[in-house]
């Protein structure tokens, strides 16, 4: 029992804390989402995809969730308005970002000059899925070469995304991967995700899923 | 102050457990290795050519670790000895095999039939590398598509293991990977480790993988 209750009170006070994120990310009229996935998947390649397509039109900045490294920030960071890194590897949660680790960050973001805020989570299809950060929406990344049963393996960080990004589109000669199979089990677990086709290496499908996240952005903070 | 006493109560009690597990093995003389890697990166793919190659020399069970689903559990049945599915979704800790489902596994196996256990533990690089299991090695597959930087960003899991499997080999061609730094990184973070080059697609390297671990039963358990 002792075990059980400890575990509650960590999400219940992560949840609380989450809503404030939100709050104050609502004060300043900034969108937030958390883009999680696999490791490898293509998190930071959407990221720079995105910023690439849609810096023109909104102030972009982004927080990095690391176990260990700035790899991914260094990659990030001439594109963005600010990048704040996270590394988890001391941290009682290492295998997700939580929500009083985003609290931290928003500390250091010039809010008041970001409309859309991109948090990279830690690679990992599991323990994300139990930590609200204080997002808008919640974006799942599934690659190809990862194959066509991830909904099914891992369906709680599948049921609760509001979009999903099937990427590595490009390796589709390559690999056994039936995006029809993938995207029932998908809509069995989740039937209102909006599912996106893409590849960030050539680019395919980024103009829907840019033009998606850009409407999200003007509807919810505009 | 509180957290952490948890938190060091749950690994020290898992690393009493798995070693009471190891000894039981060794007790019946069952060889086990605990396989660990992202989501997709070939650990089922492993344990059926490693089945396929080994199983006239040796009797090989498998303990399938998941958060849900028994799909990978229902791949490998027919080739071992006996199989057990661990479905970890309502569990205490879902993202990782811990050693009392281990210990709970081992009892429903005939461990008197069995020379070489495979755990496949769940897809994550991050939680299993803090729990022991009572495995004799630890092996982690990388695979192509995942990108090179894999030990730099979790290196906690590479820094332990006995032996790293490059799987995927065959995407060399469409893939931006180089083997080199992979190698001079993880080297960096664990001088003696064991690395194997392998495509569990076209078989190309499972002659020299199953040779080490032939080799290892032998040398553990005869």
């Amino acid at each position: 029992m002792r075990k059980i209750e400890v575990i509650q009170n960590i999400l219940e006070a992560n949840e609380s804390i989450a809503a404030q994120n939100q709050r104050l990310l609502d004060k300043h009229k900034v969108f937030a989402i958390n883009i999680m996935s696999s490791p490898g998947a293509g998190k930071t390649s959407l990221i720079l995809q995105t910023m690439a397509k849609l810096k023109n039109k909104l102030k972009i900045a982004v927080v990095e969730g690391d176990v260990a490294s700035t790899l991914d920030a260094e990659k990030v960071k001439n594109e963005a308005v600010a990048v704040v890194q996270i590394t988890t590897r001391n941290m009682s949660e290492s295998c997700t970002l939580i929500a009083n680790m985003l609290d931290h960050a928003l500390r250091s973001l010039p809010l008041e000059d970001i409309d859309l805020l991109l948090i990279e989570n830690v690679g990992n299809l599991i323990c994300p899925s139990e930590f609200a950060l204080g997002e808008h929406k919640r974006v799942v990344i599934s690659s190809l070469p990862e194959g066509d049963d991830k909904p099914s393996k891992y369906p709680l960080i599948f049921a609760d995304a509001d979009a999903v990004v099937i990427n590595k589109l490009d390796f589709l000669p390559y690999v056994d991967f039936d995006i029809a199979a993938f995207e029932k089990a998908l809509k069995g677990l989740n039937p209102k995700v909006k599912i996106f086709h893409v590849s960030c290496k050539t680019g395919a499908g980024i103009e829907s899923w840019c033009s998606w996240l850009l409407n999200e952005v003007e509807t919810n903070i505009h």
